[in-house]
């Protein structure tokens, strides 16, 4: 039977295995989720970058630039790390050059895997799909905040292992919890996320509503993969 | 008002601050444990090492060893993890030399904070009791499992943080998630446990038996505290 496993952080991911993985990485608030949202808009594809230095050089070849550190836009990118930018009519069909405190980072961290997925709430139902139907092994990979563990990537990584429960099966701690508290979440994630450190984190109006965004289940039927520099929709 | 953290496994040791902080070392199967219950029960002191060797090496001056790696004794050490070789006759008023895989490592990464205590279900009200007189901000350190995050250790920082809630505050998500485990699993926390990746791991008949033993609250009234080298009980 595959195995799926949980990392709680990119801190830990020296624990794990890459090889012959598909790793799947969640930044709910809200790389990944600006990631889903933009794909399926139109968006033609997302560079992921660890600096804000390679981000401008991109920026000066043409690409869109988002810039995000401690959940604000950076000063001189054009996006942050709303969803709805990335759903905008201003980026459809662009290339998009992204770095975020957490999210970019980990998916740096996890090439050496097979194939590196993007999942979110947005797009959890077709994700798992997709993941029942190959033969690999799955690594749900967190991105935490500065390497610590986060509750809203943990609530989609128990979301997502709950989905392939069937299919897979599991040795990992992280995988009993996460789903654990998915189920004691789930009937009102947004209520039980503003316990979140997050959430006492942010300070801007648009918040909460980008908040309510990127919980939402099922939006969009996308998968976005990392193909060579650039992460694309996964076409089949 | 005082902060609680949790730090779900060492290898996230690095992104907490252990200055003027009271570090709680738990590793509730069995290390930690086996310490309370051993010095609640009159062994002298444990130290906590590192190697088997320095294990062996305190082992010819005239400590009891207990070498534990996998879960089980290692071949030529006196004690392995189970609570009840803690709590015999053999070893009242003697000093014991101790090294496991996950519990003892925690420790040594510790040190640097203003005080290291023994955290345990067995002594959870009376170590609850003394850190709400304290002035320090307190680090629950979850010893894990080889660098992973384990469930046990996790209820327990979730159990602690719970009786702390009046008086401390919390910005980490791990404080939440603790909590919200514990209180799922708090009224069958041996059933609860039957789902993990150590109950999994126990091949051994006694297995079961230690377990139980071991979640149990509030047996002891005595907090162990590293003092140089040694644990040893708190005398107020």
């Amino acid at each position: 039977m595959k195995k799926v496993d949980i990392c709680l952080s990119p801190n830990l991911l020296n624990l794990y295995k890459l090889e012959e993985k598909i790793v799947v990485i969640v930044d709910i608030l809200r790389a990944t989720s600006c990631m889903v949202a933009g794909l399926a808009s139109g968006v033609k594809s997302i560079t992921p970058v660890a600096s804000l230095e390679e981000c401008t050089n991109l920026m000066e070849q043409g690409f869109i630039g988002a810039g995000e550190r401690n959940g604000h836009r950076v000063e001189g990118f054009d996006l942050g790390n709303s969803p709805f930018e990335y759903m905008s009519e201003a980026v459809r069909e662009k290339k998009v050059a992204m770095t975020t405190t957490n999210g970019t980072q980990a998916l740096v961290l996890s090439k050496g895997a097979e194939q590196i997925l993007i999942g979110a709430f947005l797009n959890l139902s077709f994700l798992a799909n997709y993941l029942k139907k190959q033969n690999n092994d799955v690594l749900i990979v967190c991105a935490g905040w500065k390497g610590k563990f986060c509750i809203e990537d943990t609530l989609f990584a128990g979301a997502l292992a709950k989905e392939l429960e069937n299919d897979f099966h599991s040795e990992d701690d992280s995988v009993l919890a996460a789903q654990t508290l998915y189920e004691v979440a789930q009937n009102d994630m947004y209520s039980y996320l503003l316990q979140s450190s997050h959430y006492k984190r942010l300070s801007h109006l648009e918040g909460g509503k980008d908040v309510e965004f990127c919980i939402q289940k099922d939006k969009f039927e996308v998968i976005p993969v990392l193909k060579g520099q650039e992460i694309v929709l996964w076409e089949g």
